[in-house]
């Protein structure tokens, strides 16, 4: 049900997003193999596409029928799995304390090399189609979004973090790109700055809900079912809305107990469990998700300045379907 | 002595590299604070500004006398600074240019993530100046380096390294961004592609020049003076051309003994020491300092299809320094 949410947009994109993997693939390319072998273990490893297919339904959303829009949307791939592989990167403390192996040190270079690597390539993409305009929007996203990454780091462990700051980094690490690969459709449709604007704002709200539901499956058993591991963010003490809500909610000893488990990462058995109950007591996922369904109807609205079309309607449903995933 | 060579030049650009530096304190702001403290760090920890000297240097030989190169040149330093922060994470230092390196002291993820930031503001300045020629130069340069990079991690621990391979790492990790730094200058001044490529030709030449001597000064006394701790390269297994020369000229002992120390990494007591009488005993330094030599020579000549003037006296004095940091 939540994946036919996605579907009606890839049926629509298919055959640009078959374009924009051959573009991603012939780009990756380098003389030094490790670059296309460790790319290619990222890119192929399969996110859903969710960026470039924003690039590309936009584009079309905005009447474009040229082929600057699959190179586009190749360069917004680029930039987020640069992102991935920057976000991969273990931290030298732990590197200090003996635990990481060499394997892991040599992963570690490979991963910020080859993140550069592809993070240059987008540019050089980007070159080559020629619009400084496109140029602009998407090296403003890349400075926010490792703004955005920064600050997350800085909210690392710190319990005090409050709603708007993580508001702040979701916006920044997140949405900064989904805005600025929808707002890249209406420039190479060479629309009005009106439609340009709505599509960004789309992008924007889209992208915190996608954050928002992300990080409250963290906590969600959902998640499982996903074939991904839980608790991930509690362990490394990253703090997201749940346990903002819930810290703010909770009483001394409960303040207590997420002070321990994130702010000192002092965790032992069952402290997850408990975390996961404090969460239903006061509710924090469920508002997690209704703050991503506001943010969700935000990007529905911001929509309508566009007449009806399939590809209007299939981005209505992707919507739905970054919702859909929490349950 | 060496000093005074480097002198001439910073004379000459002196007005045009203040304001660099105003440009660079302005553009690394953010208001995430930690961005401009760790920028600020290494930026402020004053390497020579030998990047930024290039691009303000040869846009003035080519006659340019309008602003542009200013911000240039802080675009050249800041995809410099980035690569540098990466770098350090990437060979786990601890001291750059005798003070610790920001990735011991704020953690690798920041270094990874300012380094990005520091490479989005470097893009979104040139997209402010707005040509795509430099666009294009500058993102070229920025992918060739970290292919230069990644194929440096290759050949660590690699004593079969040819000198071809070494040349190769070098070419793209240093002497790319001192091409380009120099052709960005012709580019600014709008001069034939000749002038163009005749800088590109002098940045190369010199880069490698740079990067010859650099491998030696990690293998010499002389490096001690310039506040530098001796054998880095030697402890982490690094293959640079001192080493191949040794390697190549060795004996069956000898090159048991390189392997035991660099591809297996078991270094013992008085290691550092046999390494360097071996290079000693094969020339393997005087043999480096040589081949830097000769592309010094290589850059002087790039020069000669341009007018005597002072800027050009200034830039052949460069190579002297790149050379003389040798003894």
């Amino acid at each position: 049900m939540d994946r036919a949410s996605l579907d009606s947009l890839l049926l629509l994109v298919r055959p640009d997003l078959e374009q924009v993997n051959r573009v991603i693939l012939e780009h990756m390319e380098s003389r030094v193999e490790l670059i296309p072998q460790l790319a290619g273990h990222i890119i192929a490893a399969g996110g859903k596409r969710l960026r470039p297919m924003l690039t590309l339904a936009s584009a079309r959303l905005c009447g474009y029928g040229g082929p600057r829009h699959v190179h586009l949307a190749a360069c917004v791939e680029f930039i987020h799995t640069a992102t991935l592989l920057h976000d991969d990167v273990v931290d030298e403390s732990d590197l200090r304390r003996g635990i990481a192996t060499a394997n892991t040190v040599w992963g570690n270079q490979a991963s910020v090399l080859v993140g550069d690597f592809l993070f240059s390539r987008a540019f050089q993409l980007m070159v080559a189609d020629g619009s400084l305009d496109v140029l602009g929007i998407l090296s403003n996203a890349s400075a926010v979004i490792a703004e955005g990454e920064v600050l997350q780091l800085l909210t690392t462990n710190d319990t005090e973090t409050t709603e708007a700051t993580y508001l702040e980094v979701i916006g920044a690490k997140t949405a900064a790109l989904f805005a600025a690969a929808c707002r890249v459709g209406a420039v190479v449709a060479e629309r009005p700055e009106a439609e340009a604007d709505a599509l960004d704002r789309y992008g924007r709200a889209l992208g915190i809900a996608f954050q928002l539901v992300d990080d409250a499956l963290d906590y969600s058993a959902r998640q499982a079912t996903l074939g991904k591991s839980i608790g991930d963010d509690f362990k490394e003490g990253k703090i997201t809305l749940p346990v903002v809500l819930a810290f703010n909610r909770g009483d001394d000893a409960e303040r207590a107990f997420w002070r321990r488990c994130l702010e000192q990462t002092d965790q032992r058995d069952g402290d997850l469990d408990r975390a996961l109950s404090l969460m239903t007591k006061h509710g924090a996922l469920n508002d997690t998700i209704d703050r991503a369904r506001k943010y969700g109807d935000e990007a529905r609205t911001a929509l309508e300045i566009f007449p009806n079309s399939p590809f209007k309607a299939a981005m209505g449903d992707v919507v739905d379907f970054c919702i859909q995933r929490a349950y």
